[in-house]
């Protein structure tokens, strides 16, 4: 069911106004990463519950408890529990999104103040946390608006989740997640999170998937202290020698990771699986215009995009202990250790991946001969995340897309992780889907942050729309 | 021709002079590597050149002009030109020595002030420059005392070349070398330097090699700026993948060299160059104590000993521009660089090995089919020295330390380098002996550096005896 037409112009009559509001929240400089600008953060939980209860929604402001960053306790800012609509009726949609943002400062290379808006020539909404995920938040709010002046009914209840730590690792939101799951979040039918991008600066987008992570060190000790390669060359096992070897053997140059099983655990993708991936508009000159090189594993774009978006993959990051300044050290490391990780996805989990590469990374460190030690650390890990795109939430927001953007959307996987995605989806059991505002270039955790105007406003339409489809779906 | 009994007895009679003038030249921090204490380096000059002075020595400072030092310029330190004895039927001995130091501080863990001259119950004299190199060059200073205050003729002349910037690369040495080769060092018939260390704490050592060096950087490039491995991974050719590939092909954790024809250059030891190894006082438990681990690349003290001697070895030291610090970070870094060296022994010099190096390094880099960039880096190198242990400059100083020690000396070559030794070499075209005083324990550039009190004494004679050998070898 398509949004009553009133809505759609209202939106477009109130541009200004709506713009004005996330001049508003810009102007706060909510950098959840930095202890000095935690009141900042405080202060814009207040104006946004403000924001909530003026719009006529019932919020609670959760208390998250302390943490310590840098030596030093601080208050978590509160999470904002909302909740508008209580018709048994109607479907319950939960909304995420977070009020915090990264750090800037005009030293980083802004063209303009951070945390003063700018609208320029063409269109793009400038400022820190224009996109990232302040614009996204007064979507939302633009779309009470309009149910509140008018004074309409919505097509769903409402439940918001507005977090303030979510760049600084999402502190306390897993407990509260568990906490609420029977309590402000009973009843759920579905989650929608904007706060990610299209895949694109043309095509909206759907996102149904996330990658997991398994981050390891591997430690390979010897002497007790640094040694001369002119006393010692050739005389001892090099710690560097052993470990270098090892970390050749996860991982080839053309990305197939060799450890016995990881790739394999992963099934083909079947034809409808496979036609997502040749409809995404996307190139791989687009692709290496982002990497600023012609270094694309493939020149197909559907294998190109399939890399990152439906198979593991394997980086080696650094390794800790070497040399690494500039010039010639002729130093042979005491202890090093490689750093690397695995990016998941399903059916991989960290569980059913880590003990293949204890065995392999232990059995290939025995074929050495080396008199040194290992001990292969896991540092950190989170799973990955696929959603069924064919549920009524996913069918709402294509619809809702047509609707707004005369286009089908792409329906993506993203490469990287959003944690909080995962959390709902494990807490709550219900489908997810991510429903991105702005645009891939907006640069979130960039200087010059950016969300285009028509993004805004036609994103928007599109979250008001996207509640008239749920409304009307058959469950 | 042993050297005259009295000479012996006088230096044991002497020996609380010989360990106050020790000490007088310890006082002086003549730290070359630290441009505030230049002022002392210079005054350590003309102490020595007055020692030598008094001592009947004909000298002249040797003006080697200024250098830039942390962008400072700052004067050098005269070299010491020394020459005693014009007899044409003597032979003539250049004698190379450095009175510069290593810095030390009592902060970096000494156990006293390192610039006063401790005697520990022990027998140990414990101050910086102890053994490295200022004992050395008193050692000959206490010589030419006896002959100086008997009016007793040297069985040679004398030639020396004492320097002030040893522990900061030996800046103007070259030059002078070069300049002076047909003028102060003209007529020199072989060259005796006393600036290294026995094998052991207990055994007399000659040494007859050094290895070289040829240092290298691999650089691989491909995105334009680091990229994160959520976004990117499986989806570009990593850098680091091909770097860490590259580094994996060049040594084995048993030290074997497998780029091709680098090992292979150097001949195997026959009978009579095995038995010098046979005859090393030194085991593999010593050796790994030293490195403080049991990883000795084999159980055999021969191979051990000649894998630090007499064959090449690859270490790989570190990788500029790849994550180096603690905890994790998923970064795709988008321009790295290998650092390894290979020491060499003859016949192989940096120009034979290089190009070998870069035509494997290539041709690997080739098969790994990645489309990002190789650089190979030459950042520096020097040749290897062997020199003929038969000659009777060698024959001289294994007779002499027969006589003082009663035992015969190991034979040794060294893995690193003293670069020194190659000039004078090269520019003279005279045979070379490296003619250690101290022990292997002395800690040269360490804390608590120290030189053995009978080291010092028997040292003393050992050289006085070497010149008296050399005087009588049939040349």
């Amino acid at each position: 069911m398509p949004a009553p037409p009133e809505f759609l112009a209202y939106v477009d009559a109130q541009s200004a106004r709506f713009i004005q509001r996330l001049s508003d929240a810009v102007a706060i400089p909510s950098i959840s990463g930095d202890g000095a600008f935690r009141p900042s953060v405080i202060k814009m939980a207040h104006w946004l519950d403000g924001e909530l209860k003026a719009l006529g929604v019932t919020t609670k402001l959760a208390d998250l408890g302390t943490h310590v960053m840098d030596g030093q306790t601080l208050p978590l800012p509160p999470a904002i529990l909302g909740r508008l609509g209580e018709d048994k009726n109607k479907k319950t949609v939960l909304i995420y999104g977070h009020f915090d943002v990264q750090p800037a400062s005009k030293s980083d290379g802004w063209h303009t103040d951070p945390f003063v808006l700018v609208e320029e020539a063409d269109g793009r909404l400038v400022g820190r946390g224009s996109t990232d995920d302040k614009g996204p938040i007064l979507g939302w709010l633009n779309v009470l608006q309009w149910h509140h002046e008018t004074k309409k009914p919505l097509p769903v209840n409402l439940v918001f989740c507005f977090e303030g730590m979510e760049e600084n690792g999402s502190e306390g939101l897993d407990e509260l997640i568990e906490r609420e799951k029977d309590g402000w979040f009973k009843g759920v039918d579905c989650i929608c999170i904007s706060d990610n991008y299209w895949l694109n600066t043309r095509t909206p987008a759907l996102t149904y998937g996330l990658r997991g992570l398994v981050y390891f060190k591997i430690n390979v000790t010897g002497p007790a202290r640094d040694l001369h390669s002119g006393t010692f060359g050739r005389t001892v096992h090099e710690p560097m020698t052993d470990l270098i070897s090892l970390m050749s053997r996860l991982v080839d140059s053309n990305g197939t990771i060799l450890i016995p099983g990881v790739d394999d655990m992963v099934h083909a993708a079947d034809t409808e699986e496979r036609a997502i991936y040749e409809k995404l508009d996307c190139s791989v000159q687009e692709i290496e215009a982002s990497a600023g090189a012609p270094i694309a594993l493939s020149d197909d774009k559907v294998s190109v995009l399939m890399g990152r978006m439906r198979q593991p993959s394997l980086s080696l990051h650094g390794i800790e202990g070497a040399f690494y300044g500039p010039g010639a050290k002729t130093v042979i490391p005491a202890k090093v250790a490689g750093k690397f990780s695995i990016r998941l996805v399903p059916p991989q989990t960290p569980d059913s991946v880590e003990p293949l590469v204890r065995k392999y990374v232990e059995a290939e460190f025995k074929k050495l001969g080396t008199k040194n030690k290992l001990d292969l650390e896991l540092l950190h890990s989170g799973k990955p995340w696929v959603a069924d795109w064919k549920h009524w939430n996913y069918t709402a927001a294509i619809a809702a897309t047509e609707a707004i953007y005369k286009q089908t959307p792409d329906l993506t996987r993203e490469g990287g992780s959003i944690p909080v995605t995962l959390s709902f989806a494990e807490a709550l059991g219900v489908n997810v889907l991510l429903l991105p505002m702005g645009r891939g270039d907006d640069g979130a955790h960039s200087t010059n942050e950016k969300l285009d105007r028509s993004n805004f406003l036609e994103g928007t339409k599109l979250l008001g729309t996207y509640l008239y489809e749920v409304g009307a779906a058959t469950a």
